[in-house]
């Protein structure tokens, strides 16, 4: 943190720290995360994929690009490590990098005329029970058409970007980033032949848990969400304000699965 | 209900009906499923899988077999309907049924020496993770042998009996009722070559938490359990005390399972 | 079939009879497949899926509507029933039905310089190996990037029409038709976190098989295909000619898959 | 090679060598495979699970130990590793290893009264469609009992040895080795609520290929087998010759699972 500064300053580049990075280096006035989004060219996280999330998010709208440097093992969306750092950011300084739009969802809950809540997520929106249920019931339409109810322990809309995470674990398949479309992945069927289904992502989803479910929450990003009450509806559509990744320059999309997935191995 | 009372008593049976059955047929005294459990030859159920299991659970470790009658469509263990009620309980009291012997587990919760709960499932033991946290990390072992650590939404610990329930959801095979062996299956699990493992039904299982997890709960039959405290060690084994299942006259296992799953048809 | 002849010259339509139809109404001059396919409006096609399929490849690049009647139950591209023939044809002829529009897959076989064979897939294109080999090694490129070397018993190339075909068979996600995507579902993977991949349409897909892989073959829509030699290689793009299917004008496509996957019961 | 024959000979043991072995070590006599198994009171494989499973089948039905030894990366059946390989051979020759003993298939084609062929399978029988076939329908009973039938590219019958094989690639579970099970596992079922199904070992599976199948294939351990006539019936039992594998000193079967399946890491 402290070299990172220090390199960047060296630049002639202002740089502004949020509170936890100020408290790393010491000494330093810290802005909040929103601030610091606000008012920056480039957002450098160091931190895992939950971090660069949080971020994501704090950045709201605005299209600012984000560089997610790793500092552990390689993440799906912090695709630099530290040792690549510095080098990946000479490739930013000069322009020499590509940047990933990721598509992101825009969640809104509302119960009649009322918004309960409103949420971007990156990687995905996820309906389940909480654990006293053993199943929900969950009537889903795209585009006014009904698509399905499933009946199962919930389900997950993951974006492209989101396709990698929860919803692989869940038995989804995976999205390549710059596909324009979002995938419905139920967690735990009870109907054994409800798949995973892929919608362009022009489709609207219209979720309505029914009768007799007892509690269910929405989560969004796996970070923030709200417990649904009965006359809740939520709408998933595709949101205006994507995200900028900063690709690295290092590693195609395909290289980083592979290495994830260890798929050069059994 | 009614019907079937009076069928019973003009044969010269003894019936005893539990609260809820008596205030269906109107004014006898009715008692608890515990004390009907206790005192009768054969226990008739009229409902479904659930109220099955409850009525399972209600007899404890008494041996009595149980004629389940499900009220709607076929159940994996209430394998007569309605129409042919009388005709099963003619085979049943001239003794020409065969009774299936099912497996159920021991869960014990355990904070060092003290136990904080035990359980009998004819179905299945669940750790899941409440609805806010992500996902869980627990340590499984096998007869003193670490298995795993698994990093997913939680663990399913199912009985033959309980390989067609929550376990086949979750991805789980099925096992032969007749089988001495239980599942492991993995819900959800992070790390994608994490797969169901069937082992022997000697095998003692040890699950335990481990940090940073949150909030975990064991669910048992997905009707009874309790929330998990850190220092929580779960033992499941094979119980002494099976349950006796009067099979069906009518159809064969595989007919069941053909039927429920509809192999008949794509 | 004769009272289908019947009905459409009352309507002063003229009918073109495939050598099979022919056969069957009895004494007509029949055509072959391909030239009712060049001359006509409107393909009807009594049958099921695969008799469509065959019917499409005849159609070659020409853009003609194919209404699918199915002679047995309901299928994925034969969505009107034999009850509904004459309404979905009065529908028809007002032009009062909606067009499908199914993006195929254009095939092509290449050994150095040399075109091997070149294929119109509506529903997948598929290399596996024979059945005397156990495994083949597959390496796989998008866009000229690798993106894995599956060993597998094959790969399949699936459109979003396909997806509900041998794809989903094989653990592969449903892709909506309208879906500007394909699908690569690797059958039985060796390596299990091989999981399928939703690509782009844009993206070019080559495959060449790898040493020590013995014998190999591809197959179009599960009806045409060859052996492959040790130097091909397969280019698999979207072809600039997609088929016409009438749509069902008294169901939509989540019904079907409803009703098809039986999603409404367990 | 060489060096393992002088470690052993030094020991005062005699050393026979099959065919392959003796040209590695130069100008010794050799023996077939089959006349080294019937001679000696340890099997050593050096080789890869395919070579164990080639040796096991030599062996016939007599009941030799076999320490399989992989020349490359730990295998699931080949469990120790070269650099252990003096280390390991020491504890076999004071007795201080266990023996696995391994359930093994006894797997008979019949047609009518006539026996086409007879196989002892250690990891599985897999019954599947030749290359251009699209589908094989296969009628399976067990106890004389139908199960299902299946319309599938195939099925494989999977010992709890063979589970971590083909089996597993096909959607599997795990067994542990000393189950008295094996496994029944469709490959890419057509009907999608087809999942694989344990069975007590007790079990004799009889297997029907049923019309319109074309052209249908059983394969033992991946190494041997038959083109299947329409009227063949293939009977799979539990074999009375179990093998017996020396079990690795160095680590447990859950450990190899682990390592084998990257439980560590995602």
């Amino acid at each position: 943190m402290r070299g990172l500064e220090k390199w960047l300053r060296a630049r002639g580049l202002l740089v502004l720290l949020d509170a936890e990075a100020a408290e790393w280096v010491g000494g330093q006035p810290g802005y909040t995360r929103e601030e610091v989004a606000e008012r920056v060219d480039l957002l450098v996280v160091l931190g895992g994929d939950g971090t660069l999330l949080s971020v994501a998010r704090a950045a709201r709208e605005r299209p600012v690009p984000i560089l997610g440097v790793n500092l552990g093992t390689l993440g799906f969306l912090t695709e630099v490590v530290l040792d690549e750092l510095f080098a990946a950011l000479e490739r930013v300084l000069v322009g020499d990098v590509r940047i990933s739009v990721r598509m992101r969802l825009e969640v809104e809950v509302r119960c009649g005329e009322k918004q309960r809540g409103r949420f971007l997520a990156l990687n995905d929106a996820v309906v389940n029970k909480t654990a006293l249920a053993r199943m929900i019931n969950l009537e889903t339409r795209a585009g006014g058409k009904l698509v399905s109810e499933y009946h199962a322990d919930g389900l997950i809309v993951a974006t492209p970007t989101g396709s990698t995470a929860y919803s692989l674990s869940a038995g989804g398949p995976i999205l390549a980033p710059e596909l324009a479309a979002f995938v419905l992945t139920p967690i735990c069927p009870h109907t054994l032949t409800q798949r995973p289904i892929v919608l362009p992502e022009a489709s609207e989803i219209e979720l309505r848990v029914l009768p007799p479910t007892e509690e269910v929450q929405l989560t969004v990003d796996g970070q923030e969400g709200l417990i649904l009450s009965p006359e809740d509806h939520i709408w998933v559509r595709r949101s205006q304000a994507p995200v900028q990744l900063v690709e690295s320059p290092f590693r195609n999309r395909f290289e980083i699965l592979r290495q994830k997935l260890h798929w050069g191995q059994r």
